[in-house]
């Protein structure tokens, strides 16, 4: 039964055998067989529209590494893009959107978006996912948090956003407007996704760590209050992700979440005692960066962070943050092993 | 007096009439008269190792807004250039360093500085400032944390340095050997400095927060505990700031030092609590975008920071990152004139 899946049974502090695992980026750029149906797709946007191939792209890491949980593949921006932004992805300079949002006009022009309509395509990978799995592993739905978005939407680019995080000062009613638009869409656009099938839904805040610490509060945390308030009904578990939490992660954990997502620089023992206080899992957070070493060191490495968080219910091994498009196979294939085999020898 | 300054009185714990200010890249490029001393060197490089010149715009910011300290105009490049990396900065690209070290043999290679040789035009813009200055403020040096320079000269550029965090896992005795010659290099070199006049010494770990938790502790904060603790004999305060220190701060706060500088995402209630429990002086940490929104809203903001860090003895004012060189002046100035004003309203 899917309820006994480990990534739910974690999610619910239930003991497992072992800790699960998936990580983040498990479908891209890493794996050849993904660049292969990039390739036939011809562009990246026309592999995120097409639900036939997202759908085959998403279940490329289960085949080849028989890891606990599929997580859609998809993108943050999908969102900007419906609302007409116009969102492109050029071969080496990242992410563009066309139609930058930086004045009152601008944002009053954006559209609320009907979900069966405007972002169909992804609802569809979902139901073709659900169908295909058929209850071999929970499926992850995901999506940007609000103020990552605006950070996107303002500047029109990737980058270290200095156009959104001066709007924080210059005008902060109407990023907070802005903000109050995507909250909505972000909800209703993850209780779409839990309707067409997804088992848990991961909300990505990239960017709430290049905030102070009140603006952090005000600009992403509150709205992510709101997010899992409205998710509720779902009955569907939340993972939020703030990269930079810092010392933040006990606000973070207060927000009712099922769980929260660790960064690499998350000290796994201080993590782990927040949690346990809070009554929240851990899902988190090998270095990327690990697994350029030989692949020794790399079971080593994960073996070390497993004992780090100990046995007691409530963890989901991930990455720290997404895995880099030029990490090798054999590294990534030691890691899933040492998780995998962790606790039985 | 010297000793009667407020920034040495901060740095003492001493109680001052109000906080003492100066920020980080407070000689730059937002200055037109920088701008116009930078056109007239006609480089980067000419203008970094010309004393008279880098004297000339070390002194620009205190004409302009009466500062309470003078930083030297220098770069933490300066040391790598001196081992023969050959440092290059390319308009709108950033740094490059020609000889990148990526082997063993790479790093036997660096050479063992003799400070007043190969340093030398540094050492005499710290003469040249001292006497210009006539105890008027105190005088600033810095040198770049072990890590952050081993970053970019293991990279050989900016950016997310994805070769120097791939080696903590696949070479780190390598890394460490490295560590160890730059960690003496620093050291002579900020002695060295303070022989030559600096009244002050800043180490920039700009790059610190990079790493794990684990990580940090070995690979830099183990090497700035010995750099604090060599400069002890100097009778010179040492601030360190490392950026993204994030929940590691008391690490950062026991080592020895005089003040630790915060990013503006340290939460200033919580950074005073440990500061005070640690008795060390803070230094920060007004977000550098904040300068971007009306100077009415700039000196609101910087108020209610003052405000936030509270009256005890041992608070430095800075921003918490460097300003952005398109900051407008009118901005900066409200932000010092509501330092200079605190508390005599």
């Amino acid at each position: 039964m899917m309820s006994d899946a480990r990534l739910l049974k974690a999610l619910r502090l239930e003991a497992v055998d072992r800790p699960p695992i998936w990580f983040m980026r498990q479908a891209g750029r890493y794996l050849p067989e993904y660049r292969a149906v990039r390739a036939q797709a011809g562009s990246f946007r026309t592999l995120l529209q097409t639900p036939t191939l997202a759908a085959q792209v998403s279940l490329q890491p289960l085949s080849r590494f028989g890891l606990d949980a599929v997580i859609l593949f998809s993108d943050i921006l999908t969102i900007p893009d419906a609302m007409g932004l116009d969102f492109q992805v050029q071969e080496g300079s990242g992410v563009r959107l066309g139609r930058p949002v930086r004045t009152a006009e601008d944002a009053a022009r954006l559209p609320c978006l009907d979900m069966s309509r405007d972002l169909d395509y992804v609802l569809e990978t979902i139901e073709r996912l659900r169908g295909t799995l058929a209850g071999q592993v929970p499926l992850i739905g995901f999506a940007g948090s609000p103020w990552t978005l605006a950070c996107y939407m303002i500047e029109g680019c990737g980058g270290d956003f200095p156009t959104a995080r001066a709007m924080v000062y210059r005008e902060p009613a109407l990023l907070e407007g802005l903000l109050e638009h995507l909250t909505q869409a972000v909800s209703e656009y993850l209780c779409a996704q839990a309707r067409a099938g997804a088992d848990c839904l991961m909300v990505f805040d990239t960017w709430g760590g290049l905030l102070t610490a009140a603006d952090y509060r005000r600009f992403s945390l509150a709205f992510l209050h709101r997010i899992v308030a409205t998710l509720r009904p779902t009955g569907k578990p939340v993972i939020l992700f703030t990269l930079g939490i810092g010392d933040w992660l006990p606000q973070l954990m207060d927000t009712g979440a099922a769980a929260v997502g660790l960064d690499w620089r998350c000290d796994p023992h201080r993590s782990r005692f927040l949690a346990q206080e809070k009554r929240v899992a851990l899902q988190g957070n090998l270095d990327p960066f690990c697994l350029f070493a030989p692949p020794d060191r790399v079971s080593q490495v994960t073996n070390a962070l497993l004992q780090s968080f100990g046995s007691e219910p409530g963890y989901i091994f991930n990455l720290g943050h997404g895995i880099r498009p030029d990490t090798p196979l054999e590294a990534v294939s030691a890691m899933v092993a040492a998780v995998q085999h962790f606790g039985s020898s």
